[in-house]
């Protein structure tokens, strides 16, 4: 299994990044290869510590500032880029990338083919709520979403479920209140095409319209919203969690112990990056702002991703939902 | 100073939510009289246990099943629309309530002038960010505003906190990012007219877009966001915050000290209801599902800004601005 992590065009300095991957290549099993993508003057004076790292020497660099459409026509030989044609010419079977996500997501769409009946992918994540998980999307990929989109995004988390082992996937719609004329047009319809096929299903249950505060409260298995709402609901949960944690230490400095619990416990709110729905290709995007810890849990998640055959469970979860 | 308390149509019995405020009437000073809205047999063989308490019985009630645009026409004589009525005529100085949201919007915009140059209302809360507090604005109001309106509800934030003593309030505006090109049109064009209106102005000052993972980090005292976003962001705040309360309580049932401590800290979560900004009227938005606790703090706060002139004061300040 090779699996590509990008080193460059995140806010976290590249050499950093390295030698924390390095660090943590020591424990890897030997089936796992790393293909790491840097700049030349990176990987200068510097071995591969071992056999299963590869380093991969690039020119150009794809940066946060970079309009996405224009950076992957003029740096077709950035570490993006490369990393997403590796993936398509079956170089690489994952790919993790905390770079510029529009340029990311752009490249994957116009490389990778797409996985029928989705017409855009989107950004999935997993959320922690009481005594269950939900994956939540779109996080972000899309700025708007139709009725039809919001449709596919709950088509995605389903498969997505059920490869996890949750045989009828609880889905929700996040919206502000639980009625179903509450909303958006595009919410209203996407609700009632979401009842509809769940009458006619015996692979999820549609539970509805779900509030932002009941989320977390584990009604949901899947939870549905256009890309804008569901990147501030994520980093809004991601913002009032640290403070929270943060002020608990500063009340109480005693509490250490509980409180690095209970981040363990939450660990999933810096989640291990976001998966790329709906393309024929395992991408994970993580923060631009990532934690060298969160991106090793990355390549960690593509590295299961690919042993258990994630993208052929897509494929076959998604045509026995058509 | 007549304050008018809505006892119908919210998710807490009335009899429990009526129970709650005669005991809270008891420590309440000589100069406020609560006006409470019930029906008949609510007050049946009660009596006011105070001078400062009236009981005022209607005979209809707004559900929140009821569409609220229908609802105010047919139910004239309801708990909400009388309270807005008596507040349009002067016997209110102030309403408190926790029913249909769509309703009591509808019924205060048809009944109350609106504040110049406000074309649309909405509602404003105040949440805990590290070392001070940001208005948050539209939490609710709207499912959609456009440009105009969000610099609109810029100017309501600048408002408020001005009336309360930050002479010079840091707005943002809710994004998926920092730059000036994310987000909708609409969000993109707000940026720019903001932009273009802090160069010119010495009240308040422009900081641009604001993820949600950053806003509650005390970098803004104004956070302008449309109605549906702001909802989701507030639900999703409170639904965090519990969810990670909850948790800390059942790993250490030992630490109900600290989190006490901290639930008060964060009691803004529970906010004790939203402003309805940008009418001529103080009228306060409690949740349907609210607690007694929270409905008495609104009172409280509704007491406080009848007591500062806050209306005054936005009408000064909404002047000033222009």
């Amino acid at each position: 299994v090779n699996i590509g992590v990008d080193l460059l065009g995140s806010d976290l300095p590249p050499h950093e990044f390295l030698k924390e991957v390095l660090g943590f290549s020591r424990d890897l099993p030997e089936t796992i290869n790393l293909v790491l993508f840097g700049t030349p003057s990176l990987f200068e004076s510097l071995h591969p510590p071992r056999l299963n790292v590869v380093f991969h020497p690039v020119e150009e660099v794809i940066t946060m500032e970079d309009a996405p459409l224009a950076a992957i026509r003029k740096k077709r030989n950035s570490s993006l880029c490369t990393g997403i044609r590796f993936l398509k010419e079956g170089r690489l079977q994952a790919f993790v990338c905390a770079g510029n996500t529009g340029a990311l997501i752009a490249c994957a769409k116009i490389e990778l083919p797409s996985l029928p009946p989705i017409e855009r992918p989107a950004l999935m994540t997993l959320l922690p709520s009481k005594e269950s998980e939900m994956a939540v999307l779109d996080v972000g990929a899309n700025t708007t979403n139709s009725a039809d989109h919001l449709v596919q995004f709950a088509l995605m988390g389903i498969a997505y479920q059920r490869s996890r082992g949750v045989l009828l996937p609880r889905v929700g719609l996040l919206n502000i209140g639980s009625e179903a004329k509450k909303g958006t047009p595009e919410l209203q319809e996407a609700y009632n095409k979401l009842l509809l096929m769940s009458e006619s299903s015996s692979s999820f249950c549609f539970v509805g319209n779900i509030e932002g505060r009941d989320a977390f409260l584990g009604r949901v298995d899947v939870l549905v919203t256009d890309g804008f709402t569901g990147n501030v609901f994520l980093k809004t949960a991601e913002g009032i969690a640290a403070l929270i944690l943060d002020e608990l230490e500063e009340c109480s400095p005693d509490a250490k112990g509980i409180l690095s619990e209970i981040r363990a416990r939450l660990h999933y709110a810096e989640h291990p990056g976001a998966i790329l729905a709906g393309v024929d290709g395992i991408v994970l995007k993580c923060h631009g702002s990532v934690s060298p810890q969160s991106l090793i849990r990355s390549i960690t998640t593509a590295a299961r991703l690919v042993q258990h055959d994630f993208l052929s469970q897509i494929k076959t979860e998604l045509t026995l939902l058509q």
